[in-house]
């Protein structure tokens, strides 16, 4: 789980909530006409933006990204990697069926080596899966990064449609304030989808995006120099030579 | 067809519709002048940035391809050319003349192969077509990114005319209103032509840019590959090495 | 003439009179001193950021290029270069004397070779008329994009000195609404001046600049060439060649 | 101490509370739900950015950075460097242990050559640490730009929801002017919150991390080659000609 | 004295001050608290952003070199240069005493010539100033910069804290309107202060600061020829072909 984006959505969403109970009743905060303008509006533009498929996809990686995705440690990773290959060199292939292992793609490819299949098909399978997942996951960011920006939009657009509607109709003075009070709503929904939920999900995506790429490929290289039977100091040392100097640095600082 | 396109458009328009329907009646939300402004305006604009044949071009072509141009995966491309190439190895180029081919540049290489047309005359006919083809792509992205930017200005000059034309005039209070109401109109025509229909078009047509880019550049190689008589294996390779790695992984991603 | 650039500016302000003169009268929609801050002020601010000859010198050359300039397409150019070089052959330097040219530049390059100057002298000659003319378009470039940047900000600054007097001296509530109307119209000024004609012919300048830039350096190196004694069918190589493959494909599109 | 980070915030609060105070009384402008919008919000946006300890990190670090770093000129420490060259030259490591240095990591790398450490361990070592630091800086950087990006956002979502409350409940006509004053307080918050505290640091800790780069690898550097028992004279050539050009230029300048 | 930054504010204040008067009195548009918040807020931001020293040395030198720095055509200095050179080779270097030099810079490498100091002094020396001038220019630049983007902000911060005064005290109606002209002003003097003073004098520090740039190594390299008795020709030669050909085509244009 990743609690960072729970608790910062929920801590944000508590936040606001306090503010309205502070100054009166919830309901007057919910409008479905100005829900249906900003979410359904901004999705619209979104789905001209991007293919279909693309647009699900997004909202279905991207929030099981974003909110489950564990982080993996590059460093920790390498250690398992040497850990695995001092296996292979001692109890062969076989011995890695019994290494209990939690990343996912890590597992998939020590079971490639227990199960002896060829280092081409090793590679191109797992560079495959690797490229798909940082595919969805790409998109996935830039769907939310185009919500982010439709959002407020849709929220102006439809509070001109409340303003419009209140100001042709101004017969009875005493419905004038509660008219224009739903019509803010919708600019309000835009600001709060935008900035609580779409761009700070997008940024996470990109950081765990730029994460993902660096462990995949150290996994899929970790994974081919394991089944070549390298030492567990060499792998060690090619994997962490690999890392290129910048992203060394920041390993720490992303995701 | 491209749905996506169709559905984010409809069903962008009909969000906005279901909020006004709620609100009170449709014809509060038509104005004349206010169109007149936004829409011939924005176009004025891009037409002092633009040649005129250009922006003609760009509501065709542009409107044409963003609606209904099917994407093509380029992986797909390869294996039917490698086919195409298999055909020629055993019937002769005029074995070409019974394959079913959906892309139409595909189907023209195809049919220059048949007819025996000299290799130079090939290239340089299909590359430019090809050129042409993009550069009314890109100037269709171009034209709608500039009526995208020009909308909303426009809009707030109209809405600007409209405030001042009201504000001059307040002898009639209970007329105030329903002025206000026709000014604003102008402001909600330039955010709903630039959020709903122009910016993501141009996005729209940039995706479409980058795959047809690649997707015409791979068929002209593959075409002249198959002129050649090279064996399928060796078209295959070379197409699929010829696409550079960042492409290849964006190619689910584009369009 | 470049009649894009006129049926834009004339079609921008044609539609914004339209929604004018459905609303009233057009003497409401004339304030000096609005034009003053306006104008001025953004001028003002747009000589402190060039020097004094080149905003003059910007309005002038400028607006001459972007209304009358024609546009030349460079493959013509290079057709015309290369029936020059055929002339000089067969004719000599002299026959070129009665060869009708429309570019003036590519006309004083022939006149050059016909009067039987040094090369060096033509090259430099040539370049440093090329490199004058095109820092006078850049600089008018940059001025109306400054201009076009200053005058919505000063359009606001004379909005908000229109309001300020307006709400000191609220004696009289009969003037609020006239008062304020002519508040807006600082704004106005400001918004129509950026966005249908400095911001627009700021666009213009710089895809001329661009063209330009091939045509100029393609003239001179066709003069000098000719001036040579190259044959028409080497000329005709060499100038497509010198093409940059970007600016190939583009021709059509810039200007 | 940085005293221009604390006088620059001051001064700024000074000149917001002395306009306050000249209008009328300060509690007018406490409201706690504002507050509560715009800090916690602005906080919980940039939790689901960055993980947790990161968000902690950054302001533990970036704001002790800011408030209490002394900027180090490089050329000075060139200087103290090129002295303990000259020092272990005559008196060996030991006589580093009596040199009063002001740098921590300068201090800590003198007490590992008088500790007699191997070089690849003390390389190692200060590598590690420079490369957390300027992790921290960094992120604190990014956390501040992210509180500084939100926080506006957020002071229009408070304002928003006190404008919606207002509206909503106007009965009381002498109500709406104090309802309305505290709805704007939360855009005021924002306001400050931003161009007051949050953009002005992270400027600030970005022109710190780029000065602390070049003076710790300039430490790192200097140490190693003090080690080595390189000749002052050397010391110094080398330590300069490793800063790039432009650095050098803009030494004086950073921080 | 640089005409175009006096004419250009001078006038921009005319325009604005034009307006004010054609619309009533001038004392209705000064109020000291909002003079308060924007320029000392503004400043404050600004401080924290550079060290207290950049802060003052930017208003001295930028706003110095701004307004009395006159424009040096590097050809004309180029030709100076040469004329120098031929002196040295007819006179020696004594005969430079009596050179008449406008450039300060020029003048005083003219005098270490004269007084036959060592060479690798004088580059150092004219180096090293040439350096802490265009550091100077570059601070000035963006401290200018900084001001005008928080001048707004604070402009808008101070209309807050007048609408929240105006707001919460609404007892006597026939106040309302002055109140809220106050609060208006101080996003006027905001908007001033950026789009008059601070962006455009910003822009200025910096076309001066690309012109000095190539002024000064020029003048040091031409220094240095002078030195080692170069011919004219030869100096002229070097230091034209010295110039990247970007800014021999630009050098018109800067500043």
């Amino acid at each position: 789980m990743d609690f960072a984006t729970i608790i910062g959505m929920i801590a944000g969403a508590a936040f606001i909530a306090i503010a309205i109970f502070m100054g009166g009743s919830f309901s007057q905060f919910v409008d479905y006409p100005s829900i249906t303008i900003v979410v359904g509006g901004g999705t619209a533009a979104t789905l001209i933006r991007f293919p279909i498929g693309g647009v699900l996809n997004a909202f279905a990686t991207g929030g099981k990204v974003a909110f489950t995705h564990k982080k993996v440690d590059p460093k920790e990773l390498i250690q398992q990697i040497a850990e695995m290959g001092d296996i292979v060199r001692k109890n062969g292939p076989l011995g890695l069926e019994n290494v209990e292992l939690d990343e996912p793609n890590l597992k998939k490819g020590s079971q490639y080596i227990a199960d002896g299949y060829d280092a081409g098909f090793i590679r191109e399978t797992m560079e495959l899966e690797r490229d798909q997942f940082l595919t969805r996951l790409s998109e996935g960011q830039r769907v939310f990064k185009s919500l982010g920006d439709a959002a407020p939009a849709f929220g102006m657009i439809g509070t001109l449609v409340g303003l419009v509607q209140m100001l042709a109709n101004m017969s009875d003075p005493s419905a004038i304030g509660p008219a224009m009070a739903v019509a803010l709503l919708t600019t309000m929904y835009g600001a709060v989808l935008a900035n609580l939920i779409c761009l700070p999900l997008s940024d996470k995506l990109n950081s765990k995006l730029e994460l993902e790429d660096i462990n995949q490929t150290l996994i899929i290289d970790g994974i081919m120099s394991i089944r070549d039977g390298k030492s567990p100091a060499l792998i060690t040392q090619m994997l962490t030579a690999y890392l290129p100097e910048k992203q060394r640095d920041s390993l720490e600082d992303a995701a």
